[in-house]
């Protein structure tokens, strides 16, 4: 294989129809951001659209912009514009709290599609905050449920007809590796069981077709490849055939069938509107559209397009040039089963990644040696992955990281 | 009486110790903005804040900010201010989600504190959010649990041995009546009965003091005297004596012991930080705080004094200039049983409310017939009540009010 120079990345940002999207971002100069699969950078247009919801309609037209700026529709409108990324219809999707809180929501409903059984399973390796909500909502109920944990080769073998709920996240956070939502969904549903996709790495950085895969529900998050902004609402899919009967359980005046009425008890809102709870905090959630917006003009295949080539060209890059640091591919070689992300197990992990953001690349860490970095493909360059990996190269051959003060940890990494 | 003049009002503000906090707000000329129980206005710091998040701590620091910035220590922090508003010590408040699931949250750790009994007792008329949450977990529990409904003259009588839990607003969002916390937090006590308080309409219009009280749980919002922005996250109290005894079942990173180690199963974190689930909307969250420490600069005696004076003229005035024209007062016209709001009732006061926002001055209508004005003492004149009076004295003596256009009736009101 030739070996790649920063001038062929150059001639490939050249050719990539997706190029002008990097400035509508704001990105420091020099700074190679791989940590979009974490907190997506902004949008330039969302410092515009805050500082128009703060003096504007906070500021100015105050009360009366529930009605005039839409704050009472946005919601909605935000989920139909995420449905147009995940293969969902308009009024599938809802945008309100977060994917915690969602995933209790949709948890369960599913369980209430399916009263008879009592098994929920997962994925014991996910991100351990679905875990969180699962558990929590099993001791709520009192061991009605039993909360079964097992790992990717397990999946199909624990689909029985004691199952009634299966859940998981499509991309791991980890090793990025992709499921079959398509396969998984059917083998499931040819059990009977509820299937919920936690699509927190998946929507904006591959197409997801929920509809195409008969998907039941799921959630997902705004502030990782949809760049809505730190800690920006999550959303929530259900499918139409399960509207009006699976309901969530935080009933709040904003999932009210008239929530003007002020009517003492509570009656669902129909469809996927009574999966909203209460008041949601419209600065974060108004700012989260535009990051939206900025996915509905641009072509979600030649988003995953992009993606591939420079997840693919950073596994050949470091393992070219850094094949003899000890860096271990945690994510798959086969671009099909690999999300936006590429992780490497290394012993140092902690400190590399460290030696990394001091020398301006941006990558993150998970315990206890992974080292995650995310492509963003709307503001990532082909010379940013030659850029980090030459950076990489220079950390492990000065034995920069060796340094004392990438050893000490932080609170957040 | 001597009739008051516009030039008293005037007088009045001259003397006014908290006149200077009105410069701090965003309010445009001429606008008698009397809906701050329902939005607060926007400090002007508010808009250089959220400037600051957005530009800098998202556009540049990126997810540095989580540290930099103090975006993890954020609900901690803003708790720990309001804590110093409503009688609660550093480490009992946090701030986070929105007030329905945190009442949801709340709900739950107080029925887990009294795992004997069944019986959830709440006021019927309150603001119906507040009912629908506590139905929703009741239908959740699968009957295990009694909802019953009484009304402000039943409470006292309500408290028996059967009684879990006893959920109430202090201040009732159409009168305006406070309820006396401490003889009703005593006699449920009394009764070994928890206690919930809601403080959606006290925190920021006036002391609270829960430990004075001997407050177990309360949960209020940000966006109404706090003045903390649209929809920003709401506040939870628990007690001391009751952490690590009462959980909620909202289980979610954010709540866990040791947030950053990912491990597979639960732990609640210590004290009130396990009341935490999931990433919260991080603009809404740092802009709230704005309004915060807005409150630690002010005399919350003064702030009580002059809501007193402030709703005591508003009804003199309106009885003394519309006196003919069919408004009844719903408000306690004891100041001390009156929160920072006046509520009148009349047959067309949707019509008027409409009329009245038209002709600049803004309150907010409630059916069936409750007209509702909110004074918020940091940013209302005394001119402001006169020239507000003064509005609907010509709306009602010309007949304005009757003009088609006023009864069509919007989304939102």
């Amino acid at each position: 294989m030739t070996e790649i120079t920063r001038q062929d990345c150059e001639l490939m940002d050249r050719e990539d129809p997706l190029a002008s999207f990097r400035n509508e971002f704001e990105l420091a100069d020099g700074l190679v951001y791989l940590d979009g699969n974490s907190l997506g950078a902004m949008p330039k247009a969302a410092a515009e659209r805050a500082s128009e919801v703060v003096h504007q309609e906070w500021g100015k037209d105050l009360i009366e912009s529930w009605n005039k700026a839409g704050w009472f529709q946005m919601p909605e409108v935000l989920g139909d514009k995420i449905a147009q990324l995940i293969g969902a219809e308009p009024g599938e999707v809802v945008v309100t709290d977060s994917t915690g809180i969602n995933l209790y929501k949709v948890l369960y409903a599913a369980l209430s599609l399916n009263r008879s059984r009592d098994v929920i399973v997962m994925e014991g390796s996910n991100f351990p905050t679905d875990n969180y909500v699962v558990q929590g909502l099993v001791e709520q109920m009192g061991d009605q449920y039993q909360l079964k944990f097992v790992e990717e080769d397990e999946i199909f073998d624990a689909l029985s007809d004691e199952v009634a709920v299966l859940c998981l996240t499509q991309v791991h956070y980890k090793s990025g590796r992709v499921l079959d939502m398509q396969a998984i969904t059917a083998a499931a549903q040819a059990q009977s069981i509820v299937v919920i996709w936690d699509l927190c790495h998946s929507a904006g950085a591959f197409e997801v077709d929920l509809n195409g895969c008969n998907a039941d529900l799921a959630i997902g998050c705004t502030y990782k490849y949809l760049n809505g902004g730190p800690g920006s609402p999550a959303f929530i899919f259900l499918a139409q055939r399960h509207h009006g009967k699976a309901l969530q359980p935080l009933t709040g005046w904003w999932g009210h069938a008239a929530p003007f009425a002020f009517e003492r008890d509570y009656r669902p809102a129909e469809g996927i509107l009574q999966m909203r709870s209460g008041t949601q905090p419209i600065l974060s959630l108004a700012v989260a559209e535009v990051g939206l917006d900025m996915f509905l003009r641009a072509d979600m295949r030649q988003i995953r397009e992009k993606s591939q080539r420079l997840t693919s060209l950073f596994i050949q890059l470091v393992e070219g040039r850094c094949g003899e640091d000890g860096f271990e591919l945690v994510s798959p070689r086969d671009a099909e089963a690999r999300g936006s992300q590429v992780s490497f197990d290394h012993e140092n992990g902690y400190a590399i990644v460290q030696a990394l953001i001091a020398a301006g690349v941006v990558g993150d860490f998970r315990a206890p040696s992974n080292m995650r970095f995310g492509f963003t493909p709307l503001y990532i360059r082909y010379v940013d992955v030659w850029d980090a990996v030459d950076r990489l190269h220079e950390i492990m051959r000065s034995g920069l990281w060796q340094e004392q003060r990438f050893h000490q940890r932080g609170a957040v990494t």
